[in-house]
């Protein structure tokens, strides 16, 4: 039945999510698994997250606001913003689907980097539009080459800062020059997943104003602990908000997220704990692998990709036996990588002695 | 910047859910609301649900198991299928979106009834597929006219079993007719969001083993009363299911709602007592209807459309005033009629009330 079938979605490899810890132990029969694969926060969700949880205020059989009124507003403020320029998304995965949508129609194409979060090309491929992927420089993305690559076809291109899996970044006086350079016509996605992780954050915010074509992304999955309950956002104008409200679900985003990512926002605390925790971890796992003699991409994310000068795979599976699970990336064109989340001090520990035992056990 | 825009998607009117309770008291300052506008579960989650979310297992700051094992195991069990068959969403919303991806491309086209759930048309369009619409029969689907309306551009035919808004059904004899006048290289999608509400609810998933081309959406957001954690699947073969997973979010279902849904697929109780309460609703909401010389059109799902006799929107308005939230459904091609949702008796005497209120106070 392949006539039947959009070509655009019959040629795409799905999402390669990083393996949950009870597929792990129902595969291998493994207890006691340490986890450091999908850039979550290990700290476990704030105290102000639990509290509003527990107070049940919520009606799980009533839909949830498809408008996010409380959410929005409290966005707004924090960010100095009009709550016209938020869009919700079940995960910024949504938002930054939700933007393919709108901008990319069939003959228009997307441009990304050569190593970019794979979700991007997967967006603008599935929304009939041709991906154009364009070469790293010391794995980060050129960003003079990304806007030499655009063309009268394309329609979106996304920047990842920092990027994942390599942790690379631009700081916001580049990215105001790309969007000088990139035609008025042509969407920019600027995904800040990772934010706020940075003492001194990029925030291409700031440039929403000044730029109607850039939309900026953030989630509640990564920093502010909360990748279970799947909310993210985008600001940009009004006017693509709009847009993208017309292809959006209307109850995308869950009752019981949209209630945590408020509680989340003002936790002013947790989130400082967990910038300091995971300064320490990165500071952790580069002293750890330097002693093991291996390089790594320098990372301003919570996680690192490190080159296990070998083959990865087997480095991952053999690890995968001491129950700690960390992350492939040769689906990004990395093959020799590894990309490990920076966890709690013993969690990071494990995944050191663990990692030490692979490299013995693997050829090189 | 149109000329930036998918010109399908521009074209769109988003979703116009129902009001919020918490949207009427900020605009009206009124407490005491009742919303009978969504068809939601009034009584709240059952308490095999309430018991899983307390014992919180789940840790929040983990991504949900994108391959939603444990769900799709129960699942599999209670509808005595293969596992391979499911492709969980984030709502059947997203699941009703994601065939419509899969399988309409630019130059193709859907089939709907002309009174059908307004997200099937949405689908087909944002997916670039042109919507042919065929007029209802006794404000219910024509299956004959459905099936004459397929031609060579064809990929896609939605049928909802019970219809939203109208209530309106046909038997799994009709279903298996349809499918077998319909070419087998087009998607049949039957949307049964309100099979659970009916004592022998048609099911169309025993037909799907003999009929590749069929796909069945069920959802958690009706009888099972979670429509705050948006849960939703699809029953349908294993290579659809394939095809559904190459473009899903990988995280679209959340985990609370993953967790929340397998305790209520358990409470055989709790289904069964609202579908008594619901079929005690709808009889009580009937005869008030009589008593106010209204028509109404039968229905055998957990709501009512009934002809206010004059343009609906002003009966809905008054209502409103009253603090009681019914579905106004003139995007619908109903212009004359509202949607109720059967309640709790007091809610329901609630409505009643406000209804004769409100067409004393409005012009026929």
């Amino acid at each position: 039945m392949t006539d039947a079938v959009n070509p655009a979605i019959a040629g795409l490899h799905p999402y390669q999510p990083g393996k949950p810890i009870e597929e792990l132990a129902r595969e291998r029969g493994i207890t006691d698994i340490v986890k450091l694969a999908s850039n979550e926060n290990p700290r476990g969700p704030g105290s102000l997250v639990r509290q509003a949880l527990q107070a049940g205020v919520v009606d799980l059989s009533r839909y949830p606001d498809g408008n996010g009124f409380r959410l929005k507003a409290a966005l707004a403020e924090h960010h100095d913003i009009a709550a016209e320029q938020i869009t919700l998304g079940n995960g910024s995965n949504d938002v930054l689907d939700l933007a393919a949508r709108v901008a990319v129609s069939p003959g228009t194409s997307g441009v990304v980097d050569e190593h970019c979060f794979v979700v991007y090309p997967l967006a603008i491929a599935s929304a009939n539009g041709r991906v154009v992927r364009v070469p790293s420089v010391d794995w980060g993305h050129d960003l003079d080459a990304l806007a030499a690559a655009v063309d009268e076809t394309t329609r979106i291109v996304y920047i990842a800062n920092p990027n994942n899996p390599t942790g690379t970044w631009v700081d916001d006086s580049a990215i105001e020059s790309f969007l000088a350079r990139v035609p008025q016509d042509v969407w920019v996605v600027v995904d800040e997943a990772y934010a706020e992780y940075l003492a001194r954050y990029p925030n291409a915010i700031a440039l929403v104003d000044r730029h109607p074509n850039l939309i900026v992304t953030r989630t509640f999955s990564k920093i502010y602990g909360l990748a279970a309950l799947r909310v993210g956002y985008s600001i940009s104008s009004p006017d693509f908000a709009d847009l993208m409200n017309r292809v959006r679900q209307p109850f995308n985003a869950n009752s019981l997220g949209l209630l945590a990512a408020e509680a989340a926002l003002q936790d002013v605390d947790y989130v400082a704990e967990s910038r300091r925790l995971n300064v320490d971890g990165l500071d952790q796992i580069e002293r750890g692998l330097h002693a093991l003699g291996l390089d790594w991409i320098p990372s301003l994310g919570n996680f690192i990709s490190f080159d296990a000068g070998r083959r990865a795979g087997a480095v991952y599976d053999a690890m995968l036996d001491d129950g700690v699970i960390v992350r492939p990336v040769a689906n990004y064109g990395m093959p020799n990588h590894l990309r490990v989340t920076s966890g709690l001090p013993p969690e990071n520990s494990r995944f050191l002695t663990a990692l030490e035992r692979a490299l013995e056990r693997t050829a090189r």
